[in-house]
C-alpha cells in the first residue's frame, strides 16, 4: 500500500500523492454507536472507552473492531545538535539503548509484553548524525524522503493497530524546535527537561532553538522543509509510518512529546493526515499539552511519564483493548432482560 | 486475618480493634526506590508507574512485588431512598444486573477478563432495601456490622491485590449523602447525574440529602453512625473488605465516586485506614474530584467513565501490572552497559 506514496523523489511529489487519503467509514461508526447505546450500562457511562471503540470501528470498517495483532515500532536516530551540549547523556547512549531494546531490557520490552504488542526496533544510520541545525539543514530533502520511506516500509499492514515510538539522544530539542517552527511562540514555550536537562541545559536548548529558527526562518513555510531543517531520521520515519498506516486504514497510537512533535509535521498540510491517530499519553514534558492543543488531540493517559520509546503508547494499548472487549463482549439490555 | 476485627458487636468494639493497623514496610520501599533509580531510564521518567511499583513493594514487603492473583469484588445492595424518586431506573435493575454479572454480560466481566482479575459478585439482601434515610437510619448498628463482616469475609487473603466495586440503584444519592455528612458543603456540591438523572431528578437528590442531613444532624459526629444513617449494605461491605485487606497487608484498588465515598467513611478515623488503597479512576460524576481531594488521593486514570461495578478499578489494574512488569523486567544501567 505504502508503495503508492513511497518512494517519492521530492517533497512536491510526496505532497501531491496525499490529496486523497482513505477516510473513516461512517456506516461502521453509526453501527458501533448504536451498539454502544444498547449495551447494559447507562448511555455514555464508559466515557472514553466508548469513543475508542467507535473510533476503531470507523477505521477498521466494521461494527465490532478487533485487535488480533498490534505492532509497536521504535525508530532511533542521532542528532548533530548534540554538539551544542543540549543533553546530559552522551550520544553513544542511543546505540546502547537500541542494544538494550534488542536484549529485552528496556521499559518498552516489558510494556509491549504486558499489552500484547510485537516490537520492531529500527535504528536509522546511528553512525551518521544529522547536521547541527543552527548551521545547516539537519537533513537534505533526499535524506528526509529516504527516512520516511524506511518508516513506511517498517509498517506491517497485517496489523490492527500500530504504536509509534522513538529513541535518540538530543531529540527532545529537535521536537521543541519542530513545535516552535510549526506553531510559533518562543523556544521557551516548548523546551523542558527531556531526559533530565537542568536549568542551564534547558537554557542552552532554548538558545540553540532560537538560533535554528533564525537560521531557517526564510524557508520554513513548508512543513516538510521544517522536517529537513530540524528533524532527525526517526522523526521522518514516524511521518512515513503514519502515512503508510493511513493508506492501509490502520489506526495509529502515538507516544508522547517527541513522537507527537514528529507527527505534527503532517498537521498543517490540511488534509486530516492525523485523523487515524490517537495519542497514548500526555507527557510530563511541559510542551506536550500545548502541542496536543495545537493539533486538537486529547491523550488517553496522564501518568506523569516522560520516557519515550513508545512507552506511553504501549500502556494506552491496554485501554484500547479494554474498550474493544467491552464493546464486543457486553450484553445488550434486550439480551440481559433488563428493565429500561 | 479478618477474624481479628470481625465479627464486632458494636461500633465501639470495632473502633477499638483498629488502633494498630499493619503499616507499609519502609525497607522494601527504600529497596524498590533504589532499584527504580538504577533501571535503564532517566530517573522518574516512568512517573506514576514508579510510584505504583514502590507502593506495591511497601505493602507486599518485598523489593520486587508480584501480581499473581487479583480479585475483584462487586457488592450489590438496594436502598430505601429510591422511594423518593432519585433514580431513573427501577430498583429491580440491581438484581437484573447481578444476574448479568453472573452470566458474564456486563462491562466488569469483560474488563476483569482483559486485566486478569477473578470476579466475585456479592449481592447483599437485595429483597431487603435499607430504610429511607429521610425518615430513619438507613441501617441499624447490627445491620452495618453484619454487612461489614460479610464484606470482610469476601476477601480472598491469598490475593496480591483486591479491586472493589458496587452496584445498587439509588446509590449515587447514598454516596453524595455520605460525602455531605463527612466533608460538609451543601448537597449541591456532591450530587450529579449518576446513572443518568436529569436536572429535575438531581434537584430531588439534593433535596432528599438535605432532608436526611437535617434528620440526622444531631448524631453524625461518628463516621460509623454516618454509615448507619445513610449507607447501604454495599457501602458497609466495602469498608469491611478494606479493613480485612489491610489486616492481610493486601493493597486495594478502589473504583469511582460511590466506592470512594464508601471508603471515605474510614478516612476521618485518623488511623490511616486508607493508606493501602489506590483509586483506579477519576469518575465523570462531578463530586468525585472533591472527594479525592478530601481524602488526599490521586486517581490513576481519568477516562470520563461513570459506570461503577468496579470498572475503573479493573482498567487501572492494567496500569499496576505495567508498573510491576517494568520494575521487575527492566535491566539496570550496569546490566545493560550504558554510559551514565
Amino acid at each position: 500500500m505504502s508503495a503508492t506514496i513511497f518512494p517519492a523523489a521530492s517533497f512536491a511529489e510526496l505532497r501531491a500523492r496525499l490529496n486523497d487519503l482513505p477516510s473513516t467509514d461512517v456506516r461502521s461508526i453509526a453501527a458501533a454507536r448504536v451498539r454502544q447505546d444498547n449495551l447494559t450500562k447507562p448511555q455514555g457511562a464508559l466515557g472514553r472507552l466508548e469513543e475508542l471503540a467507535i473510533f476503531m470501528a470507523g477505521w477498521q470498517g466494521c461494527e465490532r473492531p478487533v485487535l488480533k495483532r498490534a505492532q509497536a515500532v521504535v525508530f532511533a536516530g542521532n542528532h548533530g545538535i548534540c554538539r551544542q551540549g543540549v543533553n546530559p547523556f552522551p550520544q553513544e547512549v542511543t546505540a546502547q539503548m537500541v542494544a538494550n531494546f534488542r536484549r529485552g531490557g528496556a521499559a518498552i520490552n516489558q510494556l509491549c509484553r504486558i499489552s500484547g504488542a510485537d516490537l520492531s526496533i529500527i535504528p536509522l544510520d546511528l553512525d551518521l548524525p544529522t547536521h547541527d541545525f543552527t548551521e545547516d539543514y539537519a537533513m537534505t530533502e533526499l535524506e528526509v524522503l529516504d527516512a520516511m520511506a524506511r518508516g513506511a516500509a517498517s509498517v506491517d499492514t497485517n496489523c490492527d493497530i500500530i504504536l509509534l515510538g522513538e529513541m535518540g539522544i538530543g531529540n527532545s530539542t529537535v521536537a521543541s524546535a519542530q513545535a516552535r517552527a510549526l506553531f510559533g511562540g518562543t523556544a521557551w514555550d516548548w523546551v523542558g527537561p527531556g531526559t533530565g536537562a537542568d536549568a542551564e541545559k534547558i537554557a542552552i536548548k532554548a538558545r540553540v532553538i532560537e538560533a535554528g529558527i533564525d537560521r531557517h526562518k526564510q524557508v520554513i513555510d513548508n512543513p516538510f522543509v521544517i522536517l529537513a531543517a530540524f528533524g532527525g531520521r526517526e522523526q521522518a520515519a514516524i511521518c512515513g509510518a503514519i502515512l503508510a498506516a493511513r493508506m492501509a486504514r490502520i489506526p495509529v497510537l502515538l507516544d508522547g512529546f517527541i513522537c507527537t512533535a514528529a507527527a505534527s509535521i503532517l498537521a498543517p498540510l490540511g488534509i486530516g493526515a492525523l485523523d487515524h491517530c490517537l495519542v497514548g499519553h500526555s507527557s510530563a514534558e511541559p510542551g506536550h499539552r500545548m502541542l496536543l492543543s495545537a493539533i486538537g488531540k486529547k491523550a488517553i493517559l496522564d501518568l506523569g511519564m516522560r520516557l519515550g520509546e513508545g512507552s506511553g503508547a504501549a500502556i494506552a494499548l491496554g485501554i484500547v483493548r479494554a474498550a474493544l472487549a467491552a464493546h464486543e463482549g457486553m450484553a445488550t439490555f434486550a439480551e440481559a432482560g433488563i428493565s429500561v
